[in-house]
């Protein structure tokens, strides 16, 4: 299989502007793109769609709409629909939200968070929207995501039926032991993105201390070999919070990077 | 029901030795311990039996066995059968180990963790030592343990047999969308301890940033209650490992702090 590479652009997200990450990816030969939201307004929404277009590139996904259990959920989740579908985007990556204010009944979260998304299943639909859960880390659960499993979100995707899926983060999945089983499961249908990075030893920080692929200890291969005898053929994004690295390099450095190491660690 | 404390010596262990925890645990009423190896071995085995004898304390757990990934891995999980058998401890704390060396294959970990479980099983049966799997979190699971789920560390309970169970760390498994499951399917027989301290927001260390129980967001009280719903009728063990606050703090402090979160909070 060919292999297709997307930058998500908070991958160097401190070096450049969507702008000049379009550009960076028309000049590296990266043929998709995954924007964040504040970069895509910073730019204008229709410029943005304009210029991703223009340069002919295929939108794997948009960061992202999510936080359901913040004050606002439910416009912005609307919004981000409406971008999505001027972006042409494949996906909008759901990061779900962690507990409600002041409370620690993570149960609750949880089905607010199932009741969210079933309210704007239907916008989604509308718009032809695929709505991606991501399940994140567990290390995540109180401030970012509390649905943290494969078998979690797969689960809420069976009662909710059509038109949502997931988002495969390596980094937030690798050491899950039902991983493989899971990815069976969620089969061609349900991955609507697959997300790389790496998991460095020692990582010095829950947010933003990513390691590039191959620095660091998740079988990528492997979780590749799983995901795509799920029928998975779409692109693979790299997606890189890196604090202490990545964000200070070169952008093209990083991007150079990310290409070589997508075609020989993953 | 009656609860009872249980200090795990790490809690204190950048301010006093063994003998000073004994010492401690005595003066603050506390009744049950659970010592370090090291901490063990620095006292004298013997010595430390006889004191913690002499003091009329439970040794609720010893703390640890397990890294099976590790060279010498074998020797080292016979002398710490034989260690807590001499302590007369309620159980021998695993905590699994991480990947193999030089290795990405966490599949390959896993299957190496059980078949060294189920070659000292039957020395920790003789010994009358149950042997008790510590699911750590996810975010442990290159370097300190691959097992990483209640439902996981079960699994092999139940392939292996008797003598052999899980302690249930709250700090570990408080975001498992499945923990109410697998505690009740634990039951009584299989929790052989239950430790207690809290999820800091912020956490700003992987290892070493734990809280006080009240300080952070698990919800311990649910989780007691469906721990002593399974059946469970063992101390509560205090594990708090805490480079930026506790460990900084007069131990005598900690400790008066300790039996009172124990009380109002958990």
């Amino acid at each position: 299989m060919q292999l297709k590479l997307s930058l998500n652009t908070a991958t160097v997200k401190k070096q450049w502007t969507l702008a000049q990450a379009i550009d960076g990816c028309a000049r590296h030969e990266i043929r998709g793109i995954s924007p964040w939201r504040d970069q895509v307004a910073a730019m204008g929404l229709k410029q943005a769609a304009q210029s991703i277009r223009d340069n002919g590139l295929t939108v794997t996904g948009l960061c992202r709409g999510g936080f359901f259990t913040a004050e606002n959920w439910r416009d912005d989740n609307l919004r981000a629909i409406e971008e999505a579908a001027t972006l042409g985007a494949q996906c909008l990556v759901l990061v779900v939200g962690g507990l409600l204010p002041a409370s620690k009944d993570i149960s609750l979260a949880r089905e607010k968070i199932h009741d969210a998304i079933a309210e704007i299943l239907p916008e989604a639909r509308k718009a032809g929207v695929p709505l991606a859960i991501e399940p994140l880390h567990p290390m995540q659960a109180a401030e970012r995501a509390c649905i943290n499993t494969l078998e979690q979100a797969l689960d809420i995707c069976d009662a909710l039926g059509e038109g949502i899926g997931v988002a495969v983060d390596v980094y937030h999945v690798w050491w899950d032991p039902k991983l493989e089983q899971q990815v069976k499961r969620a089969g061609k249908k349900r991955i609507l993105a697959y997300h790389l990075c790496d998991w460095l030893v020692p990582t010095r920080d829950l947010l933003n201390d990513r390691g590039m692929m191959g620095d660091g200890v998740i079988d990528l291969p492997k979780i590749r070999g799983w995901v795509e005898g799920a029928g998975y053929t779409g692109f693979d994004e790299v997606e890189i919070f890196s604090e202490l690295d990545w964000w200070k390099r070169d952008a093209d450095e990083v991007l150079k990077t990310c290409k070589e190491r997508h075609l020989r660690c993953t």
